[in-house]
């Protein structure tokens, strides 16, 4: 047996980033049981603490025991029935797995696609919208893998005119830029806990409008997926209790820690120390004369800095030596972009200047 | 926001059992990426020591990022494709969460059922396998509701003689009762860590014989959760590394932390522990004048004893005053046997003789 003796890495990444020592702490806490009043108590308080995050008043906010593609399997499965019609805006990676997620569902997905890094105005999604008229729309905020902002409204609103629930990848948002789920009209809204939230992988926050509550209890068909079927987790979260699966216990402590950090500093705060930092970190980029994979400041992701590989850089290279030499790692350029853009996060404790100091500096060092 | 101060229970319960402090520890350890070499060290690890466990010399051992649930739903939508035949053996709660499982997803489920608590004899396995002719064939290993123990042959030999491959339930046995998957003709088997290899919940270990292999390789639909989807799990964990999903981390630690404890003590020496520790719990248990729900000591689990409530005594009452006066956590009754039966876990860093005094002293006392 090889003992555990994990490197110690700043995680500059686009997730997981580092995890803030207080939500290490929580895990080491003693569990109770599944069925435990005082393990509700713990995901009471998560479901509460989330919605200013979210920037929602939903009563619906619970959490799914896995990743935030668990999340993401959990909205097609319980709001898209086979053989409806689901259409996906795609300009990246994120949003290309909702589509093969829906075909696996049996989703008669119609897709509206434009190059990767691009997303969509109010106009375009009007344009396919009306002539698709689907059940659902889904389409992803941050998308992870290009580091582009779609503008939520700008979706949500024409897919409310045809009728449609609106389902949003909220990754690579949630924790660290505003949402406002509510006020942009997003019905079904998942996440991650591993990026903006400053904690290990491990569980999906979720929450869903009262409209779609409503289709959710008007479904005739059990959700295909019994592991991800709202209904069931929602007997046992809230009212009866009613054991469904053992959810995971540390992981929860660890959400719990997370938001709790959140908050103390909050919400707003926040979000304006991530936008601040991403800032400070453009201008060093720029100064340097680096360029940023998407063009236009407002449609950049305030987390991740996606740059482009200078002509003549090995990006494989480069990151080597910033682990080697300074214990960093960024990640690697997805699909088609791998070997063409950095994507560097700046998420939760590596979101200050002292850090965005640092990794200019070792960055400009490993480009020499 | 409500600090996170859990109370301290001695969890003698179904699962999830008590966390060793060596896998706290581990889950304390900085998390590094979820594509970070280091990361996929720990994960051959955990596959080449979760072998000795489940009995085998299988290639495919996996882990999958949910908990035992997730499991059972992984199998199921990898190896039995809609409108094919699935016969299930069930005499309790988690054999009926087969059925439920593959009725949702699509299969023709065949359910040869009897009272809670019985087993299924090699002569009735036969007689039922040989009339439905199935695809596949599922049941419970350590049947965690009913405490009762299904002898595996006896269901493997006659469903191999029908061409079936079969999945087990070993949620309540991998880690702390012998399993070998491979002598007794399994052909999928999945578990949980949150009971014999005293972590916290959120993963599921499987693993799949090389003939199930082949079937998966074979199959054309693509599994219809793409979450669990066995072939892109095997993309990412071995060979080429390519990115699936965000794995937990934390959690991966803990497991790997939890195998090495078992490594360590010994794996028949474990197994042997939690005999010794049932059967002196036992004898207890029967000079108090109580009563095993199981008749028969050859048919029990000897990790989770399940005692029938006596005559008069108020169940809910009996919990309760241990964990008010001992901090002692037992796990209720399920469906048809709730308040009929207490359930009372000994397993991992409680399956000590000195944790048999103190809990049945606990227990005499609360039922007085």
């Amino acid at each position: 047996m090889s003992p555990l003796n994990p490197p110690r890495r700043l995680l500059f990444t686009a997730g997981p980033t580092q995890v803030h020592p207080r939500v290490y702490e929580a895990m080491g806490k003693p569990i109770v049981g599944h069925l435990d009043p005082y393990f509700f108590e713990v995901s009471e308080d998560i479901r509460r603490d989330l919605r200013p995050v979210f920037g929602t008043a939903n009563p619906f906010v619970q959490v799914i025991s896995g990743t935030g593609s668990a999340g993401m399997e959990t909205s097609l499965a319980n709001f898209v029935e086979p053989g409806q019609k689901l259409a996906v805006f795609t300009a990246g990676y994120f949003a290309e797995r909702f589509v093969e997620m829906g075909r696996r569902h049996g989703a008669n997905v119609a897709c509206s696609s434009k190059p990767w890094g691009e997303t969509f105005s109010e106009a375009e999604a009007s344009d396919f919208l009306n002539r698709e008229r689907p059940h659902a729309v889904a389409f992803v905020h941050a998308e992870t893998s290009t580091g582009a902002l779609q503008d939520l409204g700008a979706i949500t609103r024409p897919a409310h005119a045809v009728g449609a629930i609106t389902i949003v990848d909220c990754v690579t948002s949630l924790g660290a830029m505003p949402i406002n789920v509510d006020a942009n009209g997003v019905d079904v809204a998942f996440s991650c806990i591993q990026k903006g939230l400053s904690c290990p992988p491990g569980l999906s926050p979720i929450t869903v409008s009262p409209a779609a509550v409503e289709r959710l209890r008007a479904r005739k068909a059990p959700c295909p997926i019994w592991y991800m079927d709202l209904k069931l987790l929602l007997d046992y979260y809230e009212g009866a209790h009613r054991y469904h699966h053992t959810a995971p216990i540390s992981t929860f402590y660890a959400l719990h820690e997370g938001l709790a950090l959140v908050l103390e500093e909050g919400v707003e705060a926040r979000f304006a120390r991530h936008r601040a930092v991403h800032e400070d970190f453009l201008q060093r980029i720029e100064a340097a004369g680096l360029e940023m994979f998407i063009s236009d400041d407002a449609r950049r992701i305030t987390t991740i800095n996606t740059i482009r590989v200078p002509e003549g850089v090995n990006e494989v290279q480069v990151r080597k030596r910033l682990l080697d030499r300074y214990d960093i790692d960024i990640a690697v350029g997805f699909g088609q972009l791998a070997g063409k853009i950095f994507r560097i996060g700046l998420m939760g404790p590596l979101a200050t200047p002292a850090n965005v100091d640092l990794l200019s500096g070792a960055l400009l060092d490993c480009l020499r």
